[in-house]
């Protein structure tokens, strides 16, 4: 899953990344599905070691383009996982009281806490996404947010947490369907704004704005992942491998139990209660 | 369902309740758990809608002795919900900082915003449960405290918040049987604290504070429902049962789309773009 990793510095030309690749997974889509359970029941697994052991934190973060499949996504491989441990945060337009403070002002509560995992769908990166294709704040700005970024992160990492981040990548083509879609199916329409054809006008505006997040803030601490996301089950798979292999590393245990003596001597007190 | 709930003012005797009764179930535990599946599923419809609409809040709060089954019963019941809508917040001892304001501040910023569950894992109640069974405030202090929940839970409600409360109830035996399975399961036994055979012993003194709340606590706005929990599986489908017939009751819509003509228009000014 190394292919998909963003090298700190790298150029990443997203139209030369195929949205539609499948070929990180060598067999058929049964065969993806099938696999992507297997990983979600070891996710279960060792999200219930993290929260045991309270040790280490996890923050997940996704951004896409509209229909790129952000809440898909956190639905699929985060469906069936504790509901306890795992925190989704989903960062919308701010408020005037969030416009009132500094950019990050708003995330820093929603970083994981010692065995939680926290989701961002959307996150602090809108403020040299949205931010700078809208023009909402001079370039002069937004541009010393990448440094801001990467030292918030690095703090956070320092102190503890695992930082994973996901570029979830659709073509241009692919959202033109999502798109028809929501308007044709009459469940999806409530999803559907007028506004999201406007959006969708600014898309070469949104690929420079991402290609340079790619580039100026994918550490060694707080990497950035792209996913070719036209295919909703290879998107899946990649994150949850990518995932579940990062939860591995930590080499997480289950807190030490009381020693034997006071086990024994607990179980007997238990017993001979007299009531 | 409406057995096990609360009426406003109604004094229960938890001695008298059977921890083990099933007879709200007629069938074998098997088809309580096909039954609770076509439930679960039924909740995940329910929540798409509810998250759809922004326009109802619904919370929901958990309490129960230690090894009462509060973990395991969010666990069973929202595993599979989609964890954007559902947020779980676990009150646990509080922190220096928590005890420096009222007993109300920790608890507020985690009641559910439109489109929202919120899963309370303990909550303010324990200020009227462990707060008056260790005397960690004077009486007339504890006392006050039925009324301004009340009054809280009142404006939530008032402000479109549903709410329901469920007190899960074991027995004195089967919190033994409990404790002793995490002294004899190796990977429970870090859950088990030595503390818990202290507080075990206040058994008595917590029923009578658990009663006392029932009986004050329990209103037309905000019911609560005591569950036998003996068995997990008639905990679970009680719960479940509850959850889903309350969201039934809310009858709730997907959002109007956009007029017909614009559906067309959108579709048409998609299907036209030159790229």
């Amino acid at each position: 899953m190394e292919r998909y990793r963003v090298k700190p510095g790298e150029k990443v030309n997203l139209d030369r990344v195929d949205a539609a690749d499948t070929s990180a997974w060598k067999g058929d889509k049964d065969s993806a599905k099938e696999r992507f359970l297997e990983l979600r029941a070891r996710l279960v697994e060792l999200q219930e070691v993290l929260y045991a052991q309270q040790r280490h934190q996890v923050l997940v973060v996704f951004q896409a383009m509209d229909t790129g499949g952000k809440d898909g996504t956190i639905r699929a491989v985060f469906e069936g996982v504790n509901p306890q441990g795992v925190k989704v945060a989903s960062f919308k337009a701010p408020t005037p009281l969030e416009l009132a403070h500094d950019y990050l002002w708003r995330v820093h509560p929603h970083t994981p806490g010692k065995g939680e995992i926290s989701v961002f769908n959307r996150s602090h990166y809108e403020d040299v996404l949205v931010v700078r294709v809208h023009d909402l704040a001079p370039e002069e700005r937004w541009q010393r947010r990448y440094e801001h970024i990467n030292q918030f992160e690095r703090m956070l990492a320092d102190e503890g947490t695992t930082i994973l981040k996901f570029y979830l990548h659709i073509d241009r083509d692919e959202q033109k369907e999502r798109l028809l879609e929501r308007l044709d199916m009459p469940e999806k329409r409530w999803k559907f704004s007028p506004g999201d054809l406007d959006e969708r006008k600014l898309w070469p505006k949104y690929m420079e704005a991402f290609e340079e997040m790619l580039e100026r803030t994918s550490t060694s601490y707080a990497p950035w992942y792209v996913i070719p996301a036209n295919r909703n089950w290879m998107r899946n798979l990649a994150v949850m491998t990518i995932l579940v292999d990062c939860l591995e590393k930590l080499d997480m245990k289950y807190p030490a139990a009381l020693p034997e003596e006071e086990i024994t001597a607990n179980r007997k007190r238990l017993m001979s209660e007299s009531e």
